[in-house]
């Protein structure tokens, strides 16, 4: 395994087309776009990694998992009459499908269903309360005390997230909030600012490859079937319009995010976390994308077959 | 397993609410919609049945499973040029998307992609001498020469079919066919008319569940890799505008059809057919379904966990 | 009056920039793109030409404010439950639309809504027959019996016809038809053929300008009301998404056409005819509606003010 | 005249439906549904009127219309880079259109387009400073100085106006602000919140219906050719998706406000303001419209002929 991810490093450092780094939010356009890591971490609680994976980078959007899994473990079964779980075939900050379904996201992992997710999380609490429990179960899935939010980035985040406040407020135009949106919001940001290196990621998600049980810890962070359908969801939905051509070169369910990173999950064999901040035109880390793919095709891990 | 679907067929049996028979093409309104049938095929040959797995009903949209392959042996990966691999978030028959994208259809399941891929085969051909072709392929994958086309459910496709006329002349006016759009039309309605059984139709899904070979015959179908993202196209848009509540629920592969059909592949270890002509409100097999969700938590078969 | 309009077909033969003729039909394509010609046509008789006043050219969709006169008179405004009366905000040929109000057009004016004024006329009868009284009115309104189809015309559009037959098979999939697809595009590819020129054209608008009174036979056309009704219909989607523009730069009721000729009508004033075949890019009339800004400013027809 | 007005006022109070009050605003679900006033105001300076004439209401959309005047008072037909002048199609809160079309409104009288007509306005200053420019200006045009905003209404549009919010920062995402979007929200609440009667109205429009000039005051407030073109947006866009069937019933150009206020412009000869807070289903004033239907007949104003 070292050896795989060794060699994929390699072929990843000489690429010379990295993608663009994200630019809407300033402290994200100063991210160094050379480089890379890779951590594979396995349920017996070996982990293997590659090039910078020490680094923190700003998870974004792949903290949608874990705020999904939480919003779970409160509401079950009826979040779901809040957010749908079908793919969009629309971009992440789409409002268009918003309009023609009455304020109900199409799924958790666009960012309209990740900011509802927030609002079924915060329960009438504070922001802050609300982060520190976010906060609490990434540390605690990830097995590392020292995780933790980059103001900075947050902060950047609340000053350009217009189009961020625009999904909120149409959303909260049908009365489907049950907090205030700028409590929303806030929350929804800073989750989005929360700082983690591959080797975190990867332990984080490895409760998803281990039918719900996080091997490290032993302890049981959800039931089989749930993690599975967050498996689901995530192969479905987890890289926004560009979900099918996820499925269909690398055949894992994973969730990107705008700072370059992915998580993905070989079900019963692996969590994996890469990290590129370099993008493609549809927002996720090009060269996260094809380390995977080929990392799926060194192993045969696709759950399409060998 | 045996036993396993006897306790489905049974089950099912039971149930009260059995979904709706297509009602839009006549010669499908008048099948009994009582009847169920499930047939599961393992890669060592074992076949194993379950209710009415003899009886011929029509195929529909799982053909275009066959027809894609198809096209893909004669064009290769130059098919994406046409047409595209992302869940379309919109029903079978929308026209929206075609029009926002200047007539490329999202994948090959929805209806455009798939009248899409009748013009790739028909390659300047007679309709007549494709539609003798694509029956030879699914006798071939079947292992089955009894395999026919029933001409009274394609004239009453024909005559009822406003709506995919529509489509396909739409696309056509992008100047993006080949053949004339009649031609298009007759190849299309014709394969969707094909009348198989849950045994041949399983046998036809083998090649989806071994790596590419029919191990029924020995011969290799498609190269593991392109069995691979076949599988991944079946998830991501195999139940149109249901596939992210059919990966969710079943989290198999699969294919539907409005003739109440379903293929599902589990890679690795086996082919599957459901056949129960009740619809639900999005056109996908109600009982087969819910059937074929059984089957998968009997077996933990899911893609993505025990 | 005479001196007006030859300032401005003077002012037209200097411009540089005359736009460009329609290319998606052939026979369209190959007008030679300098031509103008303008009339303007009084309640008292008078007639006032300058430029090719006598050539004949397509008068494509103008078409249209004569089958929905006639359309009115078989169905009264019974009509309207079939046809909406608003802007669409969308191109001429859109379909997007249609899926989105389940077939039913916005305007008599964009193609899907006359397509469906094509079936309202046809109650039943052979196109053959529809088209004579179609021809029929013309004639009569026009006060000259030498109108014509121009078959070539006709030909060309029928073998370039996609988008409109998409459009058509769209609304008949919904049921809303009362006659074969064949027949009503027939009918509809063919009355947008008729010949005309500006002499003609602007004659046959008088009616609208005089309250439903031809004042040069001295016949009833319309009821006042329904005079005012369709000048009302001609302002608000006689130029496609270009409607608003139209309102704003000239101020006149008005229904343009692919073939480059407009028919305005200022009520009470005159009936007015410009053809150029060079188009804007939303698909009217760039020279044509540059000289109905200059003739209405000069003569302050404006129905918004001096 | 009087006695026209006196038999429509006769004619209303006999009307059973009335249509519904507002009711997403707090303030205006409050107000009594049964009133009804009509002034009709001459360019000669005659008012007449009928109804409760002295009676404040929120004038709402109507103010669009006097910001607008006031907005290419300052930038000209620069203006129109940042605004269309197209009908838009859809409702007057809808995001779809500014997705579609790059967060530039179709036109300055749906929401999203007099938004942006607020934040041109602004130009920097204290949206205090900016509503007093305002009011300043709806006094001068209906001179009457006692003309003011009703505060309690903007504070309940303020606190219920989340689908507002959404159109703005919609917008501000793609950096068409110039000013903060709370101050351009500000502005846009406390100037659709200006309280007048329809005697105020109908002055204020008389510029307007007067190619430009107030002839009560003597001032020129607009040149002729933008008092046309106002007066083509009004007839175009000025009630929503309804503005075709305002177009096709009344034939006059007009704009209407959810307070239950229509503004009415015959130009040359009358401006005309109603008030009946019932609305229909669109969100126009119910009887307001069929007040103006009745006058229009009664004194052949419509712009569309006799």
């Amino acid at each position: 395994m070292q050896q795989i991810i060794d060699d994929i490093a390699a072929q990843m450092a000489s690429k010379t087309d990295k993608g663009k780094v994200a630019s809407y939010i300033p402290q994200l356009a100063q991210v160094a776009p050379e480089q890379f890591a890779i951590t594979v971490a396995l349920p017996d609680g070996a982990i293997y990694s590659a090039g910078c994976a020490k680094t923190l980078f700003s998870i974004q959007s792949i903290s949608k998992v874990f705020t999904l899994t939480l919003a779970l473990g409160k509401l079950g079964e009826r979040l779901w009459n809040r957010v749908g779980r079908e793919p969009s075939g629309d971009p992440f900050n789409s409002i268009v499908q918003l309009e023609h379904e009455n304020g109900k996201p199409r799924n958790p992992f666009i960012n309209a269903g990740a900011i509802t997710v927030a609002d079924i999380i915060l329960q009438g609490h504070q922001p802050k309360e609300t982060l520190a429990e976010i906060l609490q179960f990434m540390r605690f899935v990830a097995n590392d005390d020292t995780i933790s939010i980059d103001e900075k980035v947050a902060r950047s985040e609340l000053e350009t997230g217009d189009r961020n406040a625009s999904l909120a407020h149409f959303m909260a135009s049908f009365g489907h909030f049950e907090n205030p949106v700028d409590s929303v919001l806030g929350t929804y940001f800073h989750h989005c600012s929360i700082a983690m290196n591959t080797i975190q990621l990867a332990t984080a998600g490895l409760f998803l490859a281990n039918d719900g049980v996080n091997p490290t810890t032993g302890y049981r962070v959800v039931s089989p079937k749930r993690a599975k359908r967050i498996n689901s969801l995530m192969l479905m939905c987890g890289h926004y319009d560009g979900s099918g051509e996820f499925a269909f070169r690398v055949g894992l369910p994973g969730k990107s995010g705008v700072g370059g990173g992915i998580m993905a999950v070989a079900p019963g064999k692996a969590s994996i976390a890469v990290w590129a901040p370099g993008l493609d035109p549809i927002g996720n880390s090009k060269l996260g994308t094809q380390a995977l793919e080929l990392l799926a095709r060194k192993t045969g891990w696709s759950v399409f077959g060998q």
